[in-house]
């Protein structure tokens, strides 16, 4: 972790599976901090500086089986450092808030099923960042069926190369990111993501309420 | 390691600072192999598969800090995952000898200079690709002007990101692999890479001779 100044700027992420609403709702919590005139930087992952987005673009293109799991856990600890270091490290040297939408512990829930331990990529992500953490990871909560419906809604039936998985799957990632709240109360905080747009934001909004200056 | 039945194929690599003549003497050993009437895969890294020569392309464009140490360390363990799984385990298992253009050596060698301990190298190595290690590694040992003054004839004074570096980087890198010959003897051998390419190619013969059928 960076040591923080008191005006210094936060990092939040914002996690879940998918459909549960982390691109509307980070939209809308940028929105919202701007608003308190904060300066506000709104990234993703994997992504979110110019070398990253080209390990996205390797990630997330080609068949199922294109990248091992162990290669894939790989490219995205490669991604994120460099996200890291060219994007967040330096807007919060510089007082900003940083949204990113999805980090590190989707890399545990999703690449930490199966082939890799849960300690194989925090290990990875100790190597190649320092262990850098957020501020407050929001994880928004939404039973199964009704985040299928809001991202069909969306995207008709496309799915990318890590979308594109069974029920059993998606299940065991919301199993294990509702494991991370438990082991890290402080940080991270589940948040129901049902109901209206606005609604969630505030319930959001709230659950920063305490790192805002 | 693998476990090795009698008649299965041998994983070899080519290691040394640039010029030594590793390419050179790779070709040279392949059609020393075949003579003898073996299969034999030659591949390089980074590459040596579709996946890793795609991490190649990344790693080996834009400028001396596109990739920070820790983001290149990561990038080169992801190809050589996918060069291990998808091109030599699948050669060695049907018999044949893998020869490699630079592995894991070249890593720790390189990357492992400064900002990543040799321990963080192997590390990136276990978990991507479960510490997998050649049979023998061959060591071109020649002393830096002479292979800078092969490779400068070669190519006039064209240079990719890793290999315009400074002298007393190349220094430390033909440190680093002595090292490793040191501390393990059995697996990697020093041979000098001075003379003409035939005089060459009949040591390196001689380093793998224990290990032919
Ligand atoms: N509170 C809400 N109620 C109804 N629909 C919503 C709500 N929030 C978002 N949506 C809609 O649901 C769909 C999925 O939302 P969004 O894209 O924000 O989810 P996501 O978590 O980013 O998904 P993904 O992981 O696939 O990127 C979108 O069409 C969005 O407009
Ligand atoms: N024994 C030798 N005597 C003289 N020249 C040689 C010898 N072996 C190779 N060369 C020449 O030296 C140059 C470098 O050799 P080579 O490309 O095989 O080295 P390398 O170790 O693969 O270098 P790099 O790390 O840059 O790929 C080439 O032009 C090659 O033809
Ligand atoms: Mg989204
Ligand atoms: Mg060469």
């Amino acid at each position: 972790m960076t040591p923080k100044i008191p005006d210094s700027g936060r990092f939040i992420t914002l996690e879940g599976g998918e459909g549960a609403g982390k691109s509307t709702q980070l939209r809308a919590l940028a929105a919202g901090l701007r608003a308190r005139g904060l300066e506000v930087v709104e990234t993703r992952e994997p992504g979110g500086s110019e070398g990253a987005e080209a390990i996205r673009t390797l990630l997330l293109t080609g068949g199922a089986d294109r990248w091992s799991p162990r290669a894939e856990a790989l490219l995205f600890a490669a991604a994120r450092a460099d996200h890291i270091e060219k994007t967040i490290r330096p807007a919060l040297a510089r007082g900003a808030w940083v949204l990113s939408d999805r980090f590190l512990d989707s890399s545990r829930a999703y690449q930490g099923q199966g082939a890799l331990s849960d300690s194989d990529i925090l290990t990875l992500h100790r190597i190649g960042s320092a262990g850098f953490l957020p501020d407050r990871t929001l994880l928004l909560t939404l039973p199964e069926a009704e985040a299928t419906g809001r991202a069909k809604a969306r995207d008709g039936d496309a799915e990318d190369r890590i979308g594109g998985r069974a029920s059993d799957f998606h299940r065991a990632v919301a199993d294990a990111f509702a494991q991370f709240a438990m082991d890290e109360p402080d940080r991270v905080r589940a948040v129901d993501a049902g109901g209206t747009a606005d609604v969630v934001t505030a319930r959001l909004m709230d659950a920063i309420k305490d790192l805002l200056p």
